[in-house]
């Protein structure tokens, strides 16, 4: 990665939620004002690193206008109210375009909006822009699509990762506080840790995917990518239509089970030696995965199914408009028999039994987001520990297990290995998520 | 069918639960006594049947006398207490030999029983033997099995219908008074209508389906068959663990919706007419189908894949073991397509939302249970108001509707066409079993 270089940051780098809600309410900026900065870092950075597929400036302008006026009249909608997000472009946005990453909807402008993107205009959010995916988020790389590779705000020749990566490039380029995104097998929390911020996948359903562009209907998640911790539980809260307001207080500090990530994938000894010692002075108890073998044949025999359920009909009517790598993954999915799909299921539940066993042992459980950081656009194969593995599955090997097992699971930036982010990841009880974000920003900060 | 003549009936041809029940009370007969009709009911007519697999006169006299005893001293285990009954051979028996119509499980003796025999058991009921089912269940013909088909007793060259075969043949031709079966695309309610008696395939899931080897899991249920929908819904109650007591009373007339068979199937003018015949004098409107044309690509897309999950490694291991025709067809299932199989469970959600919608119209929906009466045993295609049709499909394509929606459906006989019976099928809402069976009693009567 020879281009590496000190990037630059938009004007959000250094800021927080409650830092801008605060000001927002001071009067010592406007949603105007933020909205412009975003529009400004886009405009500067987005050459280079193609987060965005389209930009709404004149709808984001309004919006924020509005925001400005309702905050200055005391109609205050909440922590969101008048803060630049921007939305993954397999997200529908009423009036704006949405291509899911592909040429099959090159076209298509939204007719209504995602219920998510509903809870954010009601919210008082400013949308600016839709971010790059993989295309149809199928891919955990992040540069296959349409409209080209997002790229690594630490290195532009290095992958964002996917296939949320343009949500994850613009909130760790700073050009927006907050963007949200999809995690069938780790598509939030893989980018937000090649790119060096925090994601967090809530539990399956807990925000609902109407309105989001299937991949794989019992994987899909909607999550939110963020700077900290702090502001992934803020939006997640809006998102999931729980009230704003203060942590629900812990009963004593949290007992974390570690992973070793080995017993999932061949895992960068410099990545996995950060995330643990991110835990260091914390009640860490080692824990044995009972049954980790099967997780690749589990998450693909539910994944290919459904992906290829979602497609048959363009990948028969139109095979020239998907990128060859994409077609030639759908092509092998469409092969999957059905009875392996039924067992996928069946281990399914055993692993949710496995996991739900694990987390009444522990309060959390940790081990690394990604076996290794960010790869070079376009690569497939990596040397890790002097072994030569596979970019996508070692990618996805350690986030989709809690996918299969639909529990919360957030990333938090713990360092760079080679001067490339690194990410902890921290699973825990659907219920537990206060405890979750609380035990991460001790981590984070 | 050169063989017909007129059958012979064993004791419980002509007797009914209630009245069963109410001579065990009054002294006037005991467990003992109709256990020992049974047995040589079986003794009598079965060489010819071919409706058990495997009686077991030493257990059933040993339960009977016990029930006796008990009722002797006044401890009254409800309606089924000392009455004699017969559980098909894919459902565990503690101690029984339960063979799966397979020679795979010949030897096979079940260690615990199932859910729906503990119940049974528990209810006081005199277990006589296993009873005839198509090879694992996996064929509405009731003439593929290790030990050879089951026969209807209204004709033994006709086929019993199954996969229930031997359960509806005991019933018919009075070898017992109650039989358990499953019903997983019409197993329960097909053998019942081909040999004249009543069959009730609950609610999914309102009886448990543990202990029973599966079929097809999101399709199976278990159900019964008896001479009448009241003795039907006797034995469900106990089977659902429901208390045993009057019928909740309807509010007036039930209303009924007719759909006429020809929508899902080509089907014999004189059935039909018999069927809608036994509603005359009711309260009939003609229903329309509004996606029907897909259920049997939905019912197979569901079943292939989830039958095959159960069978692989036997499959592989051992196909020698299987009748030619099941080892066939679940090598055809094999090759369902897992994004079938999820297109499938999408139908079957479209069809279940179009299934309440007519139940919120009607009360009732009615149909043939079977488009022609009994094939012979081996027949594969029959004419049907001049056409060659398939039997299997056509024996599964008026009774699977109501498995992919889960719905209660019942059967009950209501004349003969040629000399081989012909049944009603009722269909309701779960929760309206009572308003099905006071109707359907109406009916038979």
């Amino acid at each position: 990665m020879s281009s590496r270089k000190t990037p630059e940051r938009g004007y959000f780098a250094g800021q927080d939620l409650q830092g801008l809600a605060d000001r927002l309410r001071e009067g010592a900026v406007t949603s105007a004002e933020l909205t412009a900065h975003a529009l400004d870092a886009v405009r500067g950075l987005d050459q280079e690193l193609n987060a965005f597929v389209s930009v709404d400036a004149e709808g984001a302008l309004e919006s924020a206008r509005k925001a400005d006026a309702e905050l200055a009249a005391g109609d205050d909608l909440g922590p969101l109210h008048g803060i630049p997000v921007a939305v993954k472009d397999i997200i529908e946005t009423a009036g704006m375009r949405t291509t899911m990453g592909s040429a099959h909807f090159a076209d298509h402008v939204s007719t209504a909006d995602a219920e998510c993107v509903r809870r954010l205009r009601a919210g008082g959010a400013v949308i600016v822009g839709k971010t790059t995916t993989h295309e149809f988020a199928y891919g955990p790389t992040g540069d296959r699509a349409a409209g080209g590779a997002s790229r690594n705000p630490h290195d532009p020749a290095a992958m964002s990762g996917g296939s949320s990566g343009g949500s994850a490039a613009a909130v760790a380029a700073g050009m927006v506080p907050l963007a949200v995104g999809t995690d069938t097998g780790g598509s939030v929390r893989i980018p937000a840790a090649l790119c060096g911020v925090a994601g967090f996948k809530p539990a399956y359903g807990a925000v609902p995917a109407d309105g989001v562009f299937p991949l794989s209907r019992s994987l899909d998640h909607v999550g939110v990518i963020a700077r900290t911790p702090r502001d992934c539980r803020t939006a997640y809260r809006v998102l999931a239509g729980l009230r704003a307001g203060p942590p629900r207080s812990a009963g004593g500090p949290a007992t974390v089970g570690w992973i070793a990530p080995g017993a999932l994938f061949e895992t960068d000894r410099e990545v996995e030696e950060l995330a643990r010692a991110a835990l260091s002075g914390r009640a860490v108890q080692e824990v044995e995965l009972g049954d980790a073998a099967g997780l690749r044949q589990t998450y693909n025999g539910i994944q290919d199914a459904e992906a290829y359920a979602v497609h048959a009909e363009r990948v028969a009517d139109a095979p020239e408009l998907f990128t060859p790598e994409v077609l030639e993954r759908l092509q092998a999915a469409a092969r999957t028999p059905g009875w392996r799909h039924v067992r996928a299921f069946e281990e399914r539940q055993r692993w949710r039994a496995e996991v739900a066993r694990l987390l009444s042992h522990h309060d959390l459980l940790a081990l690394p987001t990604t076996p290794f950081a960010a790869p070079a656009v376009g690569q497939r194969e990596i040397e890790v520990n002097g072994r030569e593995v596979e970019v996508r599955w070692g990618l996805l090997s350690l986030t989709s297990p809690w996918n299969i097992a639909g529990v919360p699971a957030l990333t938090v930036p713990v360092g760079t290995s080679r001067g490339l982010p690194v990410g902890l990841q921290l699973v825990c009880r659907p219920g537990d998520e206060d405890l979750l974000f609380a035990f991460a920003a001790g981590i984070a900060g």
